[in-house]
C-alpha cells in the first residue's frame, strides 16, 4: 500500500501516504532526520544504558529482588519509544544499524515479559509493588501503549525484530485483564488507546479496537482517585464525548483525544468524532500558544483557563506538541480540513523543531516563549529535572521528550501527503519524492522541491501520471491568504486563498505546479483576552515564529526592556529580520507600582532589533529571549 | 514591660508594645479579631478533631501502631499554631474560654512527648517512619518551631497552660540533637529559627539563640537533597548572608529571613541584617504583588523570576503574607524605617484580611489577583486541596493558613506601635488604647480614634503624658505624600511628607494630634517590566487595593472583557468606587492571533464599573474578578 505508516485508518476521508510513498530528500526536515538517525538514536540508547533503565529489563528477566530500581515507574516506555523510533528509521532509510540495534533491544525486552504477557520492570517483581495496584500513577497501561506502537512500527517498517509478537502478547494480556468482566479500570496516563487501534488496523483483530473503545468510554467517570490538581489532571472528570475543551495534563489530554478519534473513525462513531473536533476548536481558539505549544501551567503540566497563556511560564511541553501533531493529523485524515495541517505545521516548526539541539544530543522539555534569566547550561550526561532549566538538557529524570522527538522525526514523512479517490494532497512542504497508487490502482508521483521555510516557493514536478484526470492539491496557510499564487502546468498564474489550492487535469510527466507563499515577515497581534501579552506584538515569517535573543543585542541587553515600533514593517536583512524600537532604561524604583500622576522616570534610546527563528534559540549559550515584543 | 509580645527583641532600635500596652477597641481589625475569637478558633479546633489531627496525639501517647495516620506529616504544627492563637487570645481579651481550650490542648499534646523531649505524631512511633530520617520533607523541626512559638505565647500571655514546659523540653532536645557534634542538618522548612530566638528572649538561655544561629548559618550549603524545583525551593542553594533576593518557596524564604533578622539583632551581626535588608529591598522592588502578596508560582509555591508576577496564576499564599508581616515588623524594629510598616499595612489589608470569610469559617489559601472562572463553592467541612479552588474553603489537606490567620489576628495589637527613648511611634491605624512606659519609666498613653481605612482621619488624644518633652510620631504612607496633613495640639496644620510625621513637645493630657490621609481613589500604574499586567491600571483607595467582580456588572459579565478609561478619575459613590470604561464583545476567532493589518473585529459599549475592596471579594458567591484593569 503506502509503506510504513504511523497512522493507518481504514475509513477516513483521506488515505495517508507512508514512508515508502514519501521520501524526504533534503532541506529543513531532512537535515533533522539525518541528525536524528546519526546522533539522537544512539544518544537515547546510551543515556538509558547509563541510567540503568535498560538494565531494568535484565533485572526483571532474571527475577531479581530489587529495592533500588533506577528510573521512574514509567521508564520502560522510553525504551519502547526508542524502539519505535528505530523501526521508523529502518522504514525511512533502511538503516542496517537501526535494524540491528532494534533487534538487540527486542532481545532485551522479550525475556522480561511474563508468560501471561505482563511486562513491566517496575511492578510485579520481587521487592517491587504488585501489578495494577496503582492505576493512577503506575503507568503500566501507558507503557503497553508505547510497546504496542513500537511493535506495530516494527512490523510496518519491515524491521521484523520480533517486537510485534511481544506487543501482541501484552495486548492480549490487556484485553483479558481489562476487558469486560476484568478490572474495571483505566490508566492514569492515556496512550494505550491509539496503540490498540493501530494494532487492530495492523492485525484486523477486533478485540483490540473493542478494548480501546472500552478505555475511551470508561474515562471521565471518576474511576481514578482525586488529585491535588483535580480529576481533570487525567481527564477522568468528564467523559470524552461530553467534554468541550481539552483540559488537565496536556500530553494526557492530547493522547486521549487522538485515541478517541481513532476509535471514532473505526467504529463510525460520528458523535465521538464531533466531540473531539469541538474540543480541538475550543483549544486552538483559547488555549494554544502562538508557537502551537499547548499546556500553560507548570503545576500539573496542564492546560490553564481560557486565554491564560503566560509566555514566561509557558510549559508547552515538547511531548504535548508531538501529541498535538498526532491529533491534528488524525483529524485531517478524518475530515480533510486543511486547518489541521496548518496547526501541525505551526507546531512542527515552532515546538517540535525547537526541542532538539542542532547536534541532536540535548533537548528542551518545556518550550517557554519568554526566557527572563540566562540560566545555566547543564553539563553533558546530566540527568536534569523537567522544569528546572531553560536550556536544552542531555537527559531528564522524566525523559519522555527525547525519544518522542526521535520517533516523530523518523516517521515525519508519514505526515506529509495523502491521497483519495480524486488524487493527491500535499499537506507539508519539504524536498521530497512522492509516489503512490490511487484507488484506481494507477500510479501518481511528484517531485517536490523547495527551500521552505527559508523561501516560499514550492515546485511540484509530476513524475508519474495516470492517463485520467486527477487532482493535485496543496495547502495554503492562513497567513498566505490571497497573497499566495499558484502556477499551473502551462504557466497560468492565479492568486489563491487560504485553504487548499487544487489543480485538476490529465497530468503529463514533467508538468510543473508552483506554489508561491509570501515570506515577508509580518506583525502578529494577540487576542485582547490573552492578558499576559497585552500591548505586545510578535513577528512571524512564513510558518516560523521569530524571537529576539539577548545575544543579538548590544551588550547582551536584557530583552525585558525592549520596545518595538509596529508602525514600521519588519524587514529581512542578512539572514535576520530587523525591527526598530528602543531599549528602555527603567527607573530604579523601590516599589514597582506608581501613581498614574507621577512620572515614569525611564529613559530610552533607539535600537534595531534582530529577530531569528524561535526554533533555533539558545543554540549559542545562555541568553534571555522573548517572542512577544512590547510596543513603544 | 509591654505585655504579651509576639516579637520581643532585646536590642532593636524600636521597642515593640505588646498586647497589654495596645488594645484594639473597634473598627476594621477589632471586628476581625472578634470573629476570630468567636468563630475561627473553634472552627480550627473542630476541623482538626474531625480530620483526626488531634487524635494523632492520643495515638502517639498510647504508642499505637499506626499504618493509616490521618493528616500530612506536618499536621501537628496546626495544633501548635492554634495553641499559639489561643494564647494570644487570652492575652488580647483575657478569654476564659480560650484559656480553658488551650489547657485542654496542652493536656492532649503533653502525653505525646517522649521522655527525651522528642515530639511528633508522624515519626518515631510503631509503624511510622523513624525520627529525622527525612529532614527534607519530614518537617519535624518546623513543627517544633510552632510548638515553641506556642509555648512562648502561652507564657507571655499569662495563659500558663504548661505548654512552655513542653516547648522547652523539645527545644532542649533539639539543641542536644542538632547542636555542635549532633546531626549536622537543617529542616526542609524553616520556622524553628524565629522560635528558638524568641525562647532565648523569654528565658535568657543562650543555647537557644546559638542553635538558631547554627540553623541559619548551616543553610544554603546543599545539605538537603536536590528537588525538582532546585535547592532554592528550601533556600539551601545560597547561604543567607550571601543571597541577594528572596527565592524558592515563599513561606520558607520569609520565615527563614525573619529568623535571620532575629539572630542578627541578638548577636549584633550587622552583616547578616544588611543581607536580609538587601533581599527585602530586591523582593519588594521586583517580586511582590500590588496586594503585598508574595510567591507567584503554583509549582513550588514559590517566588518567580524578577517581574514575573502573573495576576491570574498568582499563588500569593496567605501564610506568605503573614510571614511577610513578621519579617517587615522585625526589620521595622531593627531599623526604624517606616517603609516596613507601609509594607505590613499593605499586606495586612490586602492579603491577610482577604483570606478569612466574613464568618471566620472559610479561608483563601492562595490569593489570586485575577479570577477567570466562577469556580465552585466547596461545601462546608470539605477538606480542599490547596490550589484547587478559588473560593474560600472550610479546611485544606495542607491547612496552614487558617491557624496562621488566627494567630496573626489574635496578636495583631502587637504590630501597631513601638516606643524608644524619645517617645512613641504609631505604625498602624485602628481604634486603640495605647499606654506604655518610656525608657525613663514615665508613662505615655494615647487614645487613637479612626474609621480607617474607610476614612483617612486618625485622631490621637493624649491620655497620659510625662512632664518632659517626648515625640509622638505617625507613619505617613507613600500614597499620602504631601497630600496628608497633620494637626498639632493647639490647632496648627501642616502638610506632611511620606515617612514619619512627628510632634515633639511636653504633652498635656487631652492634647489632640490629627493626621488626615487623602482617601480619594487613585489610579496605579505597574512597572513596565511586569509583562503580565502591561496596558493595565489598578485603583487603590487609601491602603486598600480595589477590584471589580462580575457580580457587580450587568448580567454578571465576564471581567475578562472590560476596558477602563484612566483619563477619568475614579470617584466614590454609594460605598463603591466608580470608573468608566467599556465592555468589549470580542470576535469569535478560530485562532487568537491575527495579522496586524486585519481588523480587530470586536465591538464595545460604554459602562460604569463599580470597584470594591479586594479583601471582600468572593463573599457573594462565585464570581470572576480582577484587580488589574486593561485600558481602552
Amino acid at each position: 500500500m503506502s509503506g510504513p505508516l504511523p497512522v493507518a485508518p481504514t475509513t477516513t476521508r483521506l488515505r495517508p501516504l507512508g514512508l515508502s510513498d514519501v521520501r524526504i530528500t533534503g532541506g529543513f526536515w531532512r537535515q533533522r532526520q539525518d541528525v536524528n538517525a546519526e546522533a539522537t538514536l544512539a544518544h537515547c540508547l546510551d543515556s538509558m544504558e547509563r541510567t540503568g533503565w535498560i538494565g531494568n529489563f535484565h533485572a526483571a528477566a532474571d527475577g531479581l529482588n530489587r529495592k533500588q530500581r533506577p528510573g521512574r515507574e514509567f521508564s520502560d516506555s522510553e525504551i519502547y519509544k526508542l524502539g519505535e523510533a528505530m523501526a521508523w528509521e529502518v522504514g525511512r532509510s533502511g538503516s542496517a544499524v537501526a535494524a540491528a540495534e532494534l533487534s538487540k533491544l527486542t532481545e532485551i525486552i522479550r525475556p522480561a515479559q511474563s508468560a501471561d504477557g505482563y511486562l513491566n520492570t517496575a511492578f510485579g517483581q520481587p521487592g517491587l509493588p504488585p501489578r495494577y495496584g496503582d492505576l493512577e500513577w503506575g503507568h503500566e497501561l501507558y507503557c503497553y501503549g508505547h510497546l504496542i506502537h513500537a511493535g506495530v512500527a516494527d512490523a510496518r517498517a519491515g524491521a521484523n525484530s520480533g517486537l510485534l509478537e511481544v506487543a501482541i502478547r501484552a495486548a492480549d494480556h490487556v484485553c483479558r485483564t481489562f476487558g469486560a468482566g476484568g478490572i474495571d479500570g483505566i490508566c492514569g496516563h492515556p496512550g494505550i488507546e491509539t496503540a490498540l487501534v493501530e494494532l487492530f488496523r495492523l492485525t484486523g483483530k477486533a478485540q483490540y479496537l473493542d478494548q480501546a473503545a472500552i478505555f475511551v468510554s470508561r474515562r471521565g467517570r471518576g474511576r481514578l482517585a482525586d488529585t491535588d490538581f483535580g480529576r481533570d489532571y487525567y481527564q477522568d472528570d468528564i467523559p470524552v464525548r461530553d467534554a468541550r475543551v481539552l483540559r488537565g495534563h496536556a500530553v494526557r489530554a492530547l493522547y486521549l483525544a487522538a485515541g478517541a478519534v481513532d476509535v471514532a473513525v473505526e467504529t463510525g462513531d460520528d458523535a465521538l468524532l464531533d466531540a473531539v473536533i469541538a474540543q480541538w476548536d475550543a483549544t486552538i481558539a483559547r488555549r494554544t500558544y502562538l508557537t502551537g505549544g499547548m499546556g500553560s501551567q507548570h503545576a500539573g503540566e496542564s492546560f490553564g483557563d481560557d486565554f491564560s497563556l503566560p509566555p514566561d511560564r509557558a510549559y508547552s511541553e515538547t511531548c504535548a506538541a508531538i501529541a498535538s501533531v498526532m491529533l491534528s493529523w488524525r483529524l485531517l485524515l478524518a475530515t480533510g480540513d486543511p486547518r489541521y495541517a496548518d496547526q501541525a505545521e505551526r507546531t512542527l516548526f515552532n515546538v517540535v523543531a525547537t526541542s532538539p539541539a542542532a547536534d541532536g544530543r540535548a533537548f528542551f522539555y518545556t518550550n517557554t516563549l519568554h526566557q527572563r534569566t540566562r540560566g545555566q547550561l547543564p553539563s553533558a550526561n546530566t540527568v536534569s529535572p523537567r522544569p528546572s532549566t531553560n536550556l536544552r538538557s542531555s537527559w531528564f529524570e522524566v525523559s519522555c521528550c527525547p525519544t518522542n522527538v526521535a520517533r516523530m522525526l523518523a516517521s515525519l514523512a508519514g505526515y506529509v501527503a495523502s491521497a483519495d479517490a480524486r488524487g493527491l494532497q500535499i499537506h507539508q512542504y519539504a524536498d521530497a519524492e512522492i509516489r503512490t497508487e490511487l484507488d484506481s490502482g494507477l500510479p501518481i508521483g511528484v517531485r517536490m522541491r523547495t527551500d521552505y521555510p527559508d523561501d516560499g516557493t514550492v515546485t511540484l514536478e509530476v513524475s508519474d501520471a495516470p492517463p485520467t484526470a486527477v487532482t493535485i492539491s496543496l495547502r495554503v496557510p492562513p497567513w498566505a491568504d490571497q497573497r499566495a499564487t499558484l502556477t499551473e502546468p502551462g504557466g497560468s498564474v492565479r492568486p489563491v486563498r487560504a485553504g487548499t489550492a487544487a489543480v485538476r487535469r490529465v497530468f503529463a510527466r514533467g508538468d510543473i505546479i508552483r506554489l508561491k507563499l509570501p515570506m515577508k515577515p509580518r506583525w502578529t497581534v494577540p487576542d485582547p483576552r490573552i492578558d499576559a501579552v497585552r500591548g505586545s506584538v510578535a513577528v512571524e515569517r512564513g510558518p516560523l515564529v521569530l524571537c529576539v535573543e539577548s545575544v543579538d543585542l548590544p551588550d547582551d541587553s536584557d530583552v525585558g526592556v525592549l520596545r518595538v515600533n509596529p508602525a514600521t514593517a519588519p524587514v529581512d536583512r542578512d539572514g535576520s529580520v530587523i525591527v526598530t524600537g528602543e531599549l528602555v532604561e527603567p527607573p530604579h524604583a523601590r516599589w514597582p507600582y506608581r501613581g498614574a500622576e507621577s512620572p515614569d522616570g525611564s529613559a530610552s534610546h533607539p535600537i534595531e532589533i534582530p529577530l531569528r527563528p524561535y526554533h533555533s534559540w539558545a543554540e549559542r549559550g545562555p541568553s534571555t529571549m522573548r517572542i512577544w515584543l512590547p510596543t513603544a
